[in-house]
């Protein structure tokens, strides 16, 4: 297999991922080399598609990843334990061992707790353009795929530039969860960003603002990868069949690290909330959607999601659909970062800058937007990509004019 | 309750169902009445939406109801046996039975074997023209709802107009199976014609020359109630995502008199291949696809589709999803029956004719269409319908100007 | 269909209800009363069986019921209201709402509050032992069928019982919860008693000392009606097979009134402690169980559970079972609750006393008794029901002979 | 880990596996030699468990493998093509590869057509009778897990003796199919002999009548693994609880070598008729009972199985359960075989000959027992183990007593 990205020369690119070295980074990274090395078909991934072949996307081969991360196990250790739980072969790893320890080099202890939040963001942010100047990449996206905080209590510093610059600038302060200081330092960096957690990130107001006002595009928020994707593409079936939705009820059961995670009741607040916005938006508010999220280790990296929906049609009669869902979450969520470094890559290339709200395909609760039916996301994501690599193309062909011929 | 259709004086249409006693053509006639009377919502329609408020759809209780059945039963008595498997309430079997005495009254014998086909066909034709005159009917649109039969053998003289006339003529001649025998009649009457069952009926090349010289508009075929629904619906999710679909396999068991009739093998070879059509269209030919119908009495009414499908994402990763959908299979056909008699009648005002692609949402094997994802389709029939609906007001408004003005 | 219960002429005995106008009680008395007159089959109970031919189980048609309530509504009303939701037809209700009206004007209001809690006592026992000599009843078993109560904080009078009768003649006393209340009055009226709730009841040490004492037998607690039930029957296959179960989640979604009880927490960690009980006596302690019971309104009277059990086989290989389970929990519980009135009824025609550890195939948590496995705890009630019954038809015998025959 | 099985020395006994190179043998081989190792835990064994501590079951370590196959792949390609599918460890396979290669050598052809079927016989017989000299075995145990055949039309052959004996001595003579040809090989080995498929085997009435002179134990048939085994533990508590099953339907799901046999309508045949059997048994012969095998290779050797039970309870109210069982099947079934070879050695040493229906807890279709429910055959199971090893130890300690002392 040959890698089925195209191969002109564009230049590279990195990928810098917040949270570089859990299972979700890990598997993204082993599978970006193994692709790059034409090891893998690119299974699972939205931007490779026949209809994209003029598209000017990043060949896998040409993104270069780095990252920060609170964690030292070397990523081939990482990728080592996931292969044992059966996700992908551990060949595959072998295979790629080299890549994963020049990956690596790359990442950068994840450190807070600076004299001040704004040094935390500084050493941050300086970590990403290092790592763009040492490789010469044209453009850096950063992707949080750290671990669900907990949901921070409202601050005043989250409204105002100035209350923020404020508080930054205070010795011993707290006022930014770790997420934040990593979006923040994307933007001072000038990096293109994705959240891909529930995490605060830059869902702040005072953020959204300075990456607006910085000029980069961004995208989130909350991976769709598995029981929302599949209730994001059931509830328009009803709708658009009249009838009515009463209950929708949820059971998910998952080990990993992201099951330890999310058996803390503060983080899994956050997620809850983001797995049912979109439902509600889609069936009504009325629905009854009881959701449960429980760890249960010995299921390891396989997620099961049991739905249960209830609904009534034609002359009030019960109808009744239960979904069983099992998957490997990490390999479901990794395509959907690379698809995210690329498209974002795209929208560099093509000169946009805010939220990305077509886009909208890869997340829960998509920013700067309100549709969440997944085949009118997935129109839009097919038509901005179009659009969107037409311009791309045109600008770097312009780029590349011998500054005589412009 | 009101009845939701609007309420504009178009003059009344008829709706003549093949099957007319059977499960779902009582299920229908119940529902219709029931909310001409504003006694029930209009779950379960397709027709009745907000976004369709300008359209000229026919408001139920302007819809007469009548048809040919080989049975004799009344439709109380019919609608009283559903109401006992929980089907609907029998209150509103009681609300109605006026309503479904009258009916009875405009249900002919459906009686083939008469001296020649042709003599078939012009009866059946004469009692469609006949309940025409009857109510002064604007236009009647007939909607095959009988039972599946087995397909028949090729004959020449599906293929050529002159070779059906002879072989119609013939005295004693077997060469139509009684659905076609139907959909010649329904041509025959200048009737608008929709294939709901998988039978031969209007498949036949030659009848579908006939009713594209008649200038009639048709739709089929085999209505898309329950899992051939959710499967057109899940699919486009994989491949969407990048997911390969290896296998989709099926089991089906309902009672009833559809499990009885697709207890018969013959019969049922035809149900399958059509349901397993779109899926290979959505998937690719080479997805492992076993699918069985059983007939389990038990079960009555209610038919349970069990759904495992096995798909590859990410670096060869393992997924799987299960759908278990439980129904009353009657009452989600019934709606998309009313949902067509509606809809050809508004494409008949309009001025259309031949097969009318775009209410592919509503069939398993649509007519005049490739496109099986439930989306895609739904999208293109609110288009559709909007688009038709301006032009049907159209030519409304201009024939009830006086002549002088036109 | 006749009364499948044996005619023999052994005299009336008395079933009285606590929460005798409940979803359960309504049902089991609906039930009881068509069975006498031979409307239905018994399906569902245990006590009717060819191999019980021989024992002497008192015939339904001298089962006389009565009870007491808070609720005043009629049982014909109840029984209706649940017929609409499905449960059972409504001809049914009207058959036997003759009976219905007559069972009405033996169940009492249940109050509580009276000066002391010995005067509560006082009042509901001479309520039972009116109804007794009422209908010249030889006994009378009362189930607790009531709503499930938070567990109330240890205190020294559940111990003692110098301190529960100083407790119980405090005036404006609470000592003791209102299901406890109930079974104080049971003891005190000399009548067998069944705990079918996960609440207090006669749980209290020092009333189970009080009801030994009164030479009553009894038995409990909290019924094994569905999803437990199941466990039981599937936990000793695994255990048998020796594979490791490693988890066994659940997710209990259910409506009516049992489902508004349940969405209060409290309620419903007694309920889940007892659920999880079998499970872990069954599998061992160490494995991991999540249990969720939701709320949804919608879903009325039928009660779905999804189970979800990992476990581990031969080379440590996954296994997984999925099981769902859909029902109506009143008419699971009903006939369970006569078994109960016709068992306790045979013990104390045998002379036993105490708790009847032999009765717990009916219980979550069975008292006497650390069996779980059903199919072990059915053996042991069929062996139970045979000797029994032997020393119940000699008893009888004995007592009906002249007295200068003995 | 040390060997669970107990290290006292009673000799070496040997297990001649009829298809040992087959899935379901290799696992087993693997699986042996990793417990005599100690490297495993013994999940999925019936015959380690703590209260059968003091029974003369042979320990792992003293159990000798060889075999007939028509193949002649190499245990540890086999071994490792299985392990690849997830089913065990790769690293097992490694840790056992030297105890696999030396089995290998105990693998002889198995051929047949060779000048008559008598012939085939003796070779057959000679194979087994030099590996127990070989290695000085007290006994061997031949079990066939060798793939499904068709089954054989009748024949006065199989009923008599004498026709028995001049068919076989008849030059190109075809009479016997294959596994009776291997049955016929272990009795007059004067081995013990397992039918673990549904194929002929020792079924025929003549070949039972010859292994009763032999004097042999034997047991079958066909290994009740997944599906079955959890329709042998549900059905009994439909019945416990008076509650009338009326439909079973089933949709099993496989790949690997077991899938594509199934695929041959014949072969199928035979197995379905087993796998129902038990079910009418437990819960009538008028239940309604679809059932399906399909071939589905992308699934691997991970078997799927669907099944929809639909009973009726108290009062004629509507029970479903749905279950989904997903195992390996080689990995269920190889304990059970390595459990026959240890049972009927232990027959054996008891002296024990004919058909063991205490062993019934192992097959679909038990010989010389009409008992299914699986609670009960386990019970029966334990009481003969307990019995059976008291006599095989009275048995051994006087064969080893001196003479002189007998």
């Amino acid at each position: 297999m040959e890698d089925v990205s195209k191969p002109q020369d564009l230049g590279r690119i990195g990928a810098w991922f917040v949270g570089a070295r859990g299972s979700l980074a890990t598997t993204a990274a082993t599978g970006l080399h193994a692709m790059a090395r034409g090891l893998v078909e690119p299974w699972g991934l939205t931007t490779v598609d026949d209809r994209f072949a003029d598209v000017p996307f990043t060949p896998f081969a040409d993104i270069v990843v780095g990252g920060h991360d609170i964690s030292s196990t070397p990523l081939v250790e990482r990728a080592t334990a996931l292969a044992s739980g059966g996700m992908f072969p551990r060949e595959l790893v072998q295979a790629v061992a080299a890549d994963l320890e020049r990956t690596d080099a790359d990442i950068r202890p994840a450190r807070v707790g600076g004299p001040t939040q704004q040094d935390d963001i500084d050493r941050a942010a300086s970590d990403i353009a290092d790592f763009r100047e040492r490789y010469g990449l044209r453009l850096v996206v950063v992707v949080d795929v750290s671990s669900t905080e907990p949901l921070p209590a409202d601050h005043p510093a989250f409204h105002s530039e100035d209350a923020l610059r404020d508080a930054l600038s205070a010795p011993g302060g707290t006022v930014l969860p770790a997420s934040s200081i990593a979006a923040a330092a994307a933007i001072q960096a000038g990096a293109a960003y994705a959240g891909f957690t529930p995490s605060a990130g830059l869902t702040l107001p005072v953020l959204q603002a300075r990456a607006a006002a910085a000029g980069i595009p961004f995208a989130g928020q909350d991976g769709k990868t598995g029981e929302t994707l599949l209730r994001t593409v059931l509830a328009p079936m009803f709708t658009a069949r009249g009838l009515k939705v009463l209950s929708w009820a949820g059971a998910n059961l998952l080990g990993g690290g992201d099951g330890a995670t999310l058996a803390d009741p503060e983080a899994v607040r956050s997620k809850l909330a983001s797995k049912n916005r979109g439902l509600h938006a889609l069936v009504g508010d009325d629905v009854v959607a009881p959701l449960h999220i429980d760890n249960v280790p010995d299921l390891g990296d396989i997620k099961t999601a049991w739905d249960h929906v209830h609904a009534v049609g034609f002359l009030g009669s019960r109808i009744t659909l239960q979904t069983t869902w099992s998957a490997y979450d990490s390999t479901l969520a990794a395509p959907l970062v690379l698809d995210l470094v690329r498209s974002l890559a795209l929208a560099t290339d093509a000169g946009q800058a805010g939220a990305v709200a077509e886009l909208g395909c890869f997340f829960k609760d998509p920013w700067g937007s309100d549709v969440h039916a997944f085949a009118e996301q997935t129109a839009q994501f097919v038509s901005w990509v179009e659009r969107t690599g037409v311009f791309a193309s045109a600008r770097r062909a312009s780029e590349r004019q011998p500054i005589a011929a412009r």
